[in-house]
């Protein structure tokens, strides 16, 4: 397992991008292009458009979507237009999420919240032009496959996006407490926030292929592994890292009365948790590779992870810094 | 002219439906079932789910958009989805516009905005569900077409409730007066926020059937007319109405400066554009009756709309209330 995992690691340890950099330049260059801020725009509206365009972040779910899609054989530029698609539904979360309604954050990326400089009606429709855009986006790139697999992409779509999905997991996550505060419950809002856009991006391109179940359902564990682990990984760091680290305003959970994963389990069960869903992560990918090969973003994403891990292990001094990866 | 929209008028002159009761009752159960506020919603979110499917208001887009794509030969299981989605993008457009970032309204359809009730962010979302859903109906409705017309379709739909659409007329509309007051300024708003969700709802069921140039044509130029009167007619209400009888928040475009026609162009000038665009409009829908039968129902819409025109004239005492159509 470690051998596999080691073998396809990228070069530079510290690089945030899971393609080369061609492909991360066009993926890049789709986000930035998906939109733009005409003159004929209002002027807050085009501001919000502008600023979002600028500060793209990491484009972790784009450019995963990117990779598997190009893995499974589609072209580059439907590839980078789901990519950039479900990147675009991600942003849009981050803008509502920041709205004073919500988290009331300052920060994101490392620069003002958008709705701070021109003002909460201009990020709300920036937002909703990110989503309209991102259907626009990805309705094309469906176009082409088989009615089946447009249905059932599109049921994918309203299952993770929709009021069952990722609206119903935010609500729990504005509201929690009011309903239970067990570790269940924060499991619950993780599952529904967080697990919910992994899973878009893991699913959407293996439904576009017309994977088999058995390769689906690998996906699944894999998407439920990451988003749990990535969502623990999440809330040690908001109690961890300052705002000029993690380039958005922290300390939330306690101050909003959040769910906070380390705070509900305690922080020796959370790193528990941690450990045995990347190694459980890992697994899944293991299997998967042997029925859809070529998929070696999963392993970056996956090395990633383990990385953020160790690093939030010298944060807590719990144990020093580790190189190999964590024990399955 | 008069003699083919009489004989096409319904029999009660104050129903506000455009169709039969058995179809009525079929988007008005579509409205209420693309959605449910099941107990494993978050309790906020639900009872704004709740709320909104409680009062769906005239579903007038929907009926308008059922009417046509039943006359245009669609299954009533397609009109009803098409109809709700567009009657589901509407309903979220109030939820937002309402919000005390935008119009910071408290009434509704005679009752109590969500987000007065179950909060901002619950709103929020609640549209974004509707949102969602709307897509989600779309997409199979429009599944079986051919790819040329699922291209249009979708295109349609950017055009309008995209960056460049209705988000960017509504980004002007609340920052009225910061680029100009001018008649051509409001005009500018008015086709972005109010046209074009009635350019959607006219325009795509015609894509849908593949209709020719010139009945798309005659469709854009009744959504400008219909579009331009509706908006006039609303700008009257909004300083003649009350609470009680227009069942929202008025006389809001003078507390809050937004745009307002009779306001920018004087009252004569907006009757007399009010009187010319009703007048194109019944144009533009005899020259369609000819190229696309059995679409009564815009015949009862323009009918709808020139009796609220007569409304809004006795409201003004500038003239006795006619029974007979406006002059074209």
């Amino acid at each position: 397992m470690i051998a596999t995992a080691c073998s396809q690691r990228p070069a530079s340890p510290r690089t945030k991008s899971l393609l080369s950099p061609a492909d991360f330049q066009l993926v890049q260059e789709g986000f930035r292009a998906g939109l733009s801020a005409q003159p004929a725009l209002e002027r807050h509206l085009r501001g919000v458009i502008h600023d979002t365009l600028s500060h793209p972040g990491s484009l972790a779910r784009a450019q995963l979507a990117f990779s598997l899609l190009k893995a499974l054989g589609f072209d580059a530029a439907i590839a980078r237009d789901v990519g950039v698609a479900i990147e675009y539904y991600h942003t849009a979360s981050l803008l509502f999420d920041d709205l004073p309604c919500m988290d009331n954050a300052s920060t994101r990326r490392g620069h003002a919240c958008p709705h701070t400089v021109h003002g909460e009606s201009a990020a709300i429709l920036g937002a909703l032009s990110l989503i309209t855009k991102a259907y626009a986006l990805l309705w094309p790139a469906l176009n082409h496959l088989p009615a089946e697999r447009r249905t059932a992409t599109s049921a994918l779509v309203e299952e993770c996006l929709g009021l069952h999905g990722i609206l119903n997991g935010q609500a729990y996550d504005l509201h929690y407490g009011e309903s239970g505060k067990t570790e269940q419950d924060v499991l619950r809002i993780a599952r529904g926030k967080t697990v919910t856009l992994i899973r878009l991006t893991l699913l959407l391109p293996a439904l576009m292929r017309g994977a088999d179940t058995t390769s689906l359902k690998l996906l699944e564990q894999l998407a439920e592994h990451w988003g749990l682990a990535y969502q623990i990984l999440d809330d040690f760091k908001d109690g961890l890292l300052n705002e000029a680290e993690s380039g958005k305003t922290v300390d939330r959970d306690a101050l909003l009365n959040r769910p906070n994963l380390p705070k509900a389990m305690g922080a020796p069960a959370a790193l528990n948790a941690l450990d045995r869903h990347l190694g459980q992560a890992r697994a899944a990918i293991e299997r998967l590779q042997r029925r859809l090969p070529r998929m070696a973003a999963l392993d970056r994403l996956q090395w990633m992870m383990e990385q953020d891990r160790d690093e939030v292990m010298v944060r807590l001094q719990a144990v020093p810094r580790a190189t190999t990866p964590a024990p399955a």
